[in-house]
């Protein structure tokens, strides 16, 4: 039994609409959960002579761990030059004739081993640990064959092992069309859906399902083969939808019963409204909305009014967002979405913990949750938005450690 | 004498035409100073052999040690609140009736000791210099009247003696119009000129003057009797200029050949061109750019065309760029100001010393110049301008050490 007393507490439990700030409050946590939350002055002498640690946190501010909900964190191979060459006047195709853009990503994951994906991508991990994440999702969808694709997922599952967060692996199906398909889309879908997810799922190496439903990837009716497959086999699904032009993912996202419809720059009223029947979370992906310079934004206001709950990721890619701050995509939120502070926090916890299908178990601080926190140098919540490249954070606790 | 051994070198010194990368190198530094470079083949046996210590690099990149041109870093409260605020749907009006905006951070100014403006600010400084900043400027002006701009000035000093970094202290004199001065603008711009000014600089508190020419700070009759006062006093001046309107304060600067022009969102050719014609840096702070959510972007490719050399900086402020990484700024000049990664990297480097007056001594690697150095886990200086949260630095060193 471990006890954190004299913390600013922000529960976050009723969010969007407050902090739910305790002001000098305690959190006793016994083994992985939270057994109890109160103010200062209702601690007894029980608590504190059962407690085998007490932490004084000095006044500090206490907020659940935050849960980046949507990211492509496990690559290998470096896109700067690809950056660099875009700045200094180079076009897409000259770029991808020099073997650039996700090709580039694809062949080095391709030729890199489980164990080397691994350690390369745990510094971006690192990185990511540092700004107060305790929960991680991370999708596939670098590999495009099927043994690169479970070396993918593989390696996601390592950095489970290796750090102290909660990773929830996801086989991105359908990301790209492998070049050697270019003539035969319906085979790969077919292979992708019938042969390849059956032997992911049973495997064990994913908790959920998703795909890049947009012109340049894969069309409404081969992401719906997609997602009837997993509803068989019983696995959620999640979708990228409406980043680039409206392709009706949102819609499909709501009839599936989807965790999530993701990016959702092009989404109308009616996406909107069906996304809110059927209680799928709407992910926001400023970071890649700012790295592209995209200047269609997603409809905020619409799901305000609809009550679509807003999560908030880093998207953390190598092509269109090398962000590895999970403050860093609440200030994105704010400036670039004008979503509120109340707003961004709610992103990166409760909602992004219904995101990830966890809420019963994560995203605020309550009894009977996991015990997943992050103590800051700071007074109040709203610090954390409003900096820039910035984290003062001074102790991440995951599962009550 | 210390050498650095197996480092892949970016010296910057032909920049913004390349970075000089030496693929195997070493520095030898001597005292303060660098007093060789080369590559590995190159080492001989004395320089070994008189070394006190050699450092293996093992492979890692080194650069120039990064310089921030312009920053107002000390202060003290916060502005988070006001952030809260105006996202919430706050007017400025309303922000300005709870105290809020430039007057807030004023009177906390005013009512903090030069200790705890030095504690205070040592928090984001850290930050900084964990972004591999080795040089930075600070400007006073949240004094607003004699004492608290001494008082600022004093705190300034204080960081450069607390921690390794070369600090600039900047008198910004005239910054913002204090409200028993509303209508005795004269009566206040003589106080600072002819009166505050002479005693500052007989103080050796500050190493340049500074004043903010906007219509809703000071015109440029007025900055021009405060350029005039310094030149006569033997200090270079600089200046904010042009930055929410056209105000003439690029041309007033290149008519005092001042060290640089800063923020220029909406200077004209005429005004680019008489910079050029007096070697005047230009000073661009995209952070600002970015957190106001401006739309005129400066004329970039004016800049290029007339070959006035350009910096950035990260303008940190609790108003408008609460920014403490140069990474990150250099990222938002990359992709909001479409800058190249070799122009950020001069932004940051030789740009940044002219700037400041120092190229003779700092912002690239040369034998002769300060031994202030960036070591970073990465291979080439374009991953620190793509890259988004992150700052891989290894190691800093400050005048050899």
């Amino acid at each position: 039994m471990r006890v954190w007393t004299n913390a600013r507490i922000a529960t976050m439990v009723s969010l969007p609409r407050s902090f739910d700030i305790i002001e000098r409050g305690f959190i006793v946590g016994q083994g992985e959960k939270i057994i109890q939350i109160g103010a200062m002055q209702e601690t007894d002498d029980r608590i504190l002579a059962d407690a085998t640690e007490i932490i004084d946190c000095d006044g500090r501010l206490i907020t659940p761990g935050l849960i980046d909900c949507h990211t492509h964190i496990v690559w290998s191979g470096s896109r700067a030059a690809e950056f660099e060459g875009r700045l200094a006047g180079e076009s897409y195709e000259q770029i991808a004739a020099r073997g650039g853009g996700i090709r580039s990503t694809v062949a080095s994951v391709q030729e890199t081993s489980v164990e080397a994906l691994m350690q390369n991508s745990l510094l971006r991990v690192d990185e990511l640990l540092a700004t107060g994440v305790t929960t991680l999702e991370i999708k596939s969808g670098y590999g495009l064959d099927f043994d690169n694709e479970v070396k993918l997922l593989e390696a996601i599952r390592e950095i489970g092992c290796k750090r102290e967060v909660s990773v929830h692996p996801t086989y991105l199906a359908l990301h790209a069309l492998p070049m050697e398909f270019a003539s035969r889309r319906d085979e790969y879908v077919s292979l992708v859906v019938d042969d390849w997810l059956p032997q992911i799922l049973r495997q064990g190496l994913c908790t959920a399902v998703d795909g890049f439903c947009e012109g340049i990837a894969f069309r409404t009716a081969e992401i719906k083969k997609l997602f009837e497959s997993a509803r068989t086999l019983g696995m959620r699904v999640k979708i990228h939808a409406e980043q680039l032009s409206r392709s009706g993912g949102a819609q499909l996202a709501a009839d599936f019963s989807a965790l999530s419809a993701d990016h959702l720059e092009y989404t109308t009223e009616e996406d909107v409204l069906a996304m809110a029947s059927r209680n799928v979370v709407a992910v926001l992906l400023p970071g890649a909305f700012y790295f592209l310079r995209e200047k269609q934004r997603p409809p905020i206001d619409l799901f305000r009014k609809h009550r679509v709950p807003m999560a908030i990721a880093t998207d953390c890619n190598p092509g269109t967002s090398p962000l590895t701050s999970i403050l860093l995509a609440m200030n994105f939120a704010a400036t670039l979405y004008r979503m509120t502070v109340l707003e961004c926090w709610a992103g990166v916890t409760r909602n992004a913990a219904q995101a990830l299908g966890i809420l019963d178990r994560a995203g605020t601080i309550e009894v009977g949750k996991f015990c997943d926190l992050a103590i800051w140098n700071v007074e109040h919540p709203n610090e954390l938005v409003y900096r820039l490249g910035s984290s003062p954070l001074y102790q991440r606790i995951w599962r009550g450690r």
